[in-house]
């Protein structure tokens, strides 16, 4: 009877939440103190809202009541709600501005027991927060869907936690960017940096100067509408849109509409392909200034966050100097080079900006002591850079580390502190200069397919970086939350799982995707910027190759690097070399099954040698594997084996193989 | 060499489209030409349309190309596309109204070589249909994605082609109707029956009366907007909108707020569970007739369709049969019974849509001599109810056969042809008055998560039946496209797949499925309407069970039953024994691995019997087999096993075992 007891309480604990310290949220809050005992949710469950601003409350409460809804498939009563049912009550303190602004409170607390559900905050933000914790804390276990005793208190570390998602290399629609907003509110990310011109495309209706997006565009633009409804939209779930708009590089795009703009009279088309081009705006013409001024004017009517985003990164500054009105220019204004000709625009830009009482944004190129000291550099080249913006005494955020482009692992972002890292020596009243980061989703590689795989789940990584203490850093605890918060994104609408799933589809031709899943599975793209290395790629051509649809970071191969490490600690332990055996057999054999599939489809015909690779690499693993379990040193066949390993990892089809790293591990633990 | 060659061929043929006769198109057109070649589908693919009623045509075209780009994954050029590229070439001959109307035109023919494409109609309804086929001749074969050249002439059998969608015992929202719509236009079903009142809601906004929305619907009612937008969004994709409002049974829901229009004094609150229920209209008050002139005016003004459904089921009496006042106007007018008194309200009710220029379509039930022979008559009862309204020389429409949530497999539905059944024999002209058929979507059991599932794929067998010839009838090749439309139809946004897939991980607490999946596969929900009787079911009760995850009809027990008719027929060839083998030792061992995930919730505690079921049913399986393949009698055993195999055919968790029968059939077969 003992027995059964402990049989039972062995599978309660492989429930829903493994009452671990963490549970399963993420951000992890401030403080967390589990108590005993549930709050059941079922068909009387409510949620009362008391206090100021409650009617943006109820609108927040409705929303997490129907994913609950959705979650758990139970329907809640019609209003109104049983009084004596188990309720979440909601008290806000303050009144808050409709969209959040820098520095806003965001801090809420939550108190859950048997009978009830409190959440506190000091305003409407703190209450998006903590909404979404509650449904974080969601489990179903042997007493059914229940939120767990628990009290918490939270506020965020960093003031400014982004997301910059890149609308121009390729277009990104409506309801991609509105789920998008979604998932960010999850994990609590707080601005939207809308990345809305560049050389590829102008995103966004300019009524004062049509032929921008007219002209720009494709007709794939943001009516002035859309624009508002996504900055309410993002504004309801306690996230401020910082619109960018590059310059005075990247500008291709204008100039189709505004050749005149130009440092070069044109004429121009929209910019194909990925890269850095000349293009440039002509930093000599009063009329460019107005023209700025007038669109500024006009984009602050949309955009009310107090921020605006000029870009002002990556001018290559042949266009000025092959100008003669650029020469002229520099002797006529003491400009020594371009770096100086782009501070007098920046420093023009910043009139502008000031008279339209925004603050500039701008990447490390911006930085100069000439410029006012209240602008926010963003750093995408490092902690040296961050600090020498810090030194000049303004604030600013870090984006180097967090570009989801590169397509690194979670464990890689989770492990990039803004406030640590190598050049960056602050003083304590200098650390609050700092204001956060941003993850950064350049578009060159992505669509509105693959854009959820290339954000979700790995963002969620980031966002805890900028919410929680940084002494959460246990990577393996943040790959336990991140496989669930995954699966909970999914449900909230997310396709980085369906996608998957019908790209793969695709490329079979609508047939069962699993061989090619196992294949896929243990693949992940090159990394940095290897791919536009490879073959020619134009904002044309089509990403429905198996490197748009492989995930960034591939779980089945990290989890069989950790099921060597434990095996070569512990290799008699039971059932460890038979895992692993399984595993090596199952991806050799997979080859067999996937060939006459990769066979039908032109598609997949790059594929056919990466399936090869994957057979002899895990032949590689299993010789290694036998050799330690039978004792029997590998003696000369080891040099063989570890060149053919070394030369598999070259990629094939702009994709590696994950798992030759640990079956390298195992080779060399090999007698 | 040779064989080399003959592989790849092999290969080939097993690419996206099987070059049989109907390829995988569905509904079958009425005649189909394969030729040699095929069109190339790149970015620089285009449709132009010419002729009449270009603007609507486009906006269709402009959809299928969406679409078409998100099936391959390529951008199509911006426009204006390339003039030499391969192009689909639209034209249209005549105008048609804004919203088709019954025995419109619906023709069209396509015709497809290596240079380009035709697609040409009558009218624009043809064109929205012609569409559809070319998006189902898309192909993914060695020479990329394509469509193969081919000659189409395509008109539909039946003209009137429906779904009945209830959104009354269960709310269905506004996204699930478009993309239920959708689903409809991709396999030609041209009538949307909307089942808007009953006992358990009233949901239409009613301006004129405002509680008949406001009371009685828990606030989940569509607003005449949105009824027009889905009209809209209808017409546009060659679908008619037929509103019905059932009376003067059904009614519950109209008296919350208009208690005076019911035939017992009240007062009335919303039925929250299933079956017939006693409140109707009381036949007897002018007042009645006045509120539903005034509100079937109201309605007219929303949906221009010439029918308009009155329901008319159902009526059980009983409030007729103890209101005194009903019992003195049966004597006044002569009214010899409740029959009588609905054939009169119907008259009245039919006097009323007469004014308003509508013609009445209702159940069986209101078939009546007296009634004007313009109706409509939709049959529930069968082929003889289908006669009898011939024979009084009104048309009609077959429904029973159709019922979706009867759970049966689409092989039933795909069966029954309106013009073949019991008790149906027409003279050659009277068979035109037959319109055609609807499948019914009932809602007791289903949600907004699950219906995409009840519906599709099973939906598509049964508009095969309704357009294409009726010699169209190979079941077997009906399920070989109903598989592949079931894939198209996920792409085209139905849930039908993913829900099911997400309501396996909801019962598993985000775990992973396959184990579930593997047995809810072999699974079918108990038939007809032997849920209610397994337990009380109320409006509120959460719908979030395996039975109402599991898919109606149970592809794998299908091909189980295939399997083993194949091995029967020829036993010794290779391969069909040792595959019946693995299918039923995985079964078999199913339960092991699954009995831990379902200890661990109580939604799941049903199922742990079932999973057990399986395993046992499986061993009597290859205790058969070994039975014939070793050649040794199961003598004394056969008895036992016999009526272990019959006791498992009970249902559990209202679910039952579909591998039974085939089991039996191996069984039965063995020495």
């Amino acid at each position: 009877m003992r027995k059964f007891l402990v049989t039972l309480l062995t599978f309660a604990c492989l429930g829903f939440v493994k009452a671990s310290e963490t549970g399963f949220l993420m951000p992890v809050p401030q403080s967390v103190s589990w108590g005993q005992g549930f709050l059941q949710i079922d068909s009387s469950f409510a949620i009362v809202v008391e206090g100021v601003d409650s009617g943006r409350s109820s609108h927040a409460a409705a929303r997490i009541l129907a994913r609950l809804s959705k979650e758990t498939g139970i329907r809640f009563s019609p209003p109104p709600a049983k009084p004596n049912a188990g309720v979440l009550r909601i008290a806000v303190r303050n009144p808050a501005p409709l969209t959040p602004v820098l520095g806003i409170d965001e801090s809420y607390s939550i108190a859950v027991n048997g009978q009830g559900a409190m959440l506190t905050a000091g305003n409407f933000f703190g209450v998006v927060h903590g909404l979404e914790t509650f449904l974080q804390l969601l489990r179903l276990d042997s007493s059914g869907f229940n939120i767990p005793a628990v009290t918490i208190k939270d506020e965020p570390r960093f003031p400014w936690r982004g997301l910059l998602v890149d609308v121009c290399r390729h277009w990104i629609p409506m309801d991609v960017l509105k789920r998008t907003i979604d998932g960010m509110a999850a994990v609590k990310l707080n601005v939207l940096h809308w990345h809305l011109s560049e050389d590829q495309g102008f995103r966004i209706e300019s009524k004062r100067f049509p032929r921008l997006h007219s002209f720009g565009s494709d007709g794939l633009y943001y009516s002035q509408d859309q624009a508002r409804e996504v900055v309410a939209y993002a504004a309801e779930r306690g996230i401020r849109v910082i619109p960018e708009f590059d310059m005075p590089g990247h500008t291709t795009s204008w100039f189709v509409g505004y050749p005149e703009l130009a440092s070069s009279p044109g004429p121009y088309s929209i910019q194909r392909t990925w890269g850095v081009f000349d293009p440039a705006m002509d930093p000599t013409r009063e009329e460019v200034y107005e023209f700025l001024d007038g669109f500024i004017e006009e984009m602050t009517q949309i955009f009310p966050d107090p921020f605006f985003h000029i870009g002002g990164d990556e001018v290559n500054g042949k266009q000025w100097d092959s100008s003669a009105a650029v020469a002229k220019f520099k002797h006529n204004n003491s400009l020594k080079d371009n770096h100086d000709i782009q501070v007098y625009f920046n420093k023009r830009v910043s009139g502008i900006l000031k008279r339209h009482k925004r603050r500039m944004v701008g990447w490390d190129e911006i930085l100069h002591p000439e410029l006012p000291n209240n602008i926010v550099v963003q750093s995408w080249r490092g902690h040296k850079a961050l600090a020498a913006t810090v030194q000049q005494g303004s604030e600013g955020i870090l984006s180097w580390g967090y570009y989801l482009d590169h397509m690194r692992p979670a464990s890689y972002h989770y492990g990039i502190d803004p406030l640590a890292g190598d050049g960056l020596e602050l003083a304590v009243d200098q650390r609050s200069q700092v204001l956060g980061g941003e993850a950064c989703m350049w578009a060159e590689f992505v669509t509105e397919e693959n854009i959820d795989s290339r954000i979700w789940p790995r963002t969620a990584a980031i966002a805890e970086r900028l919410w929680s203490p940084s002494d959460v850093a246990d990577v393996e605890d943040m790959y336990r939350r991140l496989a669930h918060v995954s699966k909970r994104l999914a449900w909230l609408g997310l396709t980085h799982i369906a996608s998957y799933n019908k790209m793969l589809e695709r490329l079979t031709g609508y047939r069962e995707i699993n061989t090619l899943k196992t294949l896929s599975d243990v693949l992940e793209p090159v990394k940095f910027y290897e791919r536009p290395h490879t073959r020619k790629y134009t904002q044309q051509t089509p990403l429905n190759r198996l490197v748009d649809a492989t995930r960034p970071e591939s779980n089945a191969a990290r989890e069989f690097a950790e099921l060597v490490e434990s095996y070569l600690m512990n290799p008699t332990l039971e059932g460890r070399a038979k895992a692993l055996r399984l595993r090596l057999i199952q991806w050799r054999e997979n080859d067999k099954k996937l060939q006459p599939i990769l066979s039908t489809s032109p598609l997949l015909a790059e594929v056919i040698p990466l399936s090869r690779k994957l057979t002899r690499v895990s032949q590689i693993g299993l010789d290694a594997l036998n050799a330690m379990e039978e004792g029997s040193p590998l003696g000369d066949r080891r040099k063989g084996l570890a060149k053919a390993l070394s030369e598999e990892q070259t990629p094939a089809a702009e994709l590696l193989l994950m798992i030759i790293p640990p079956i390298q591990t195992l080779l060399n633990a090999a007698p």
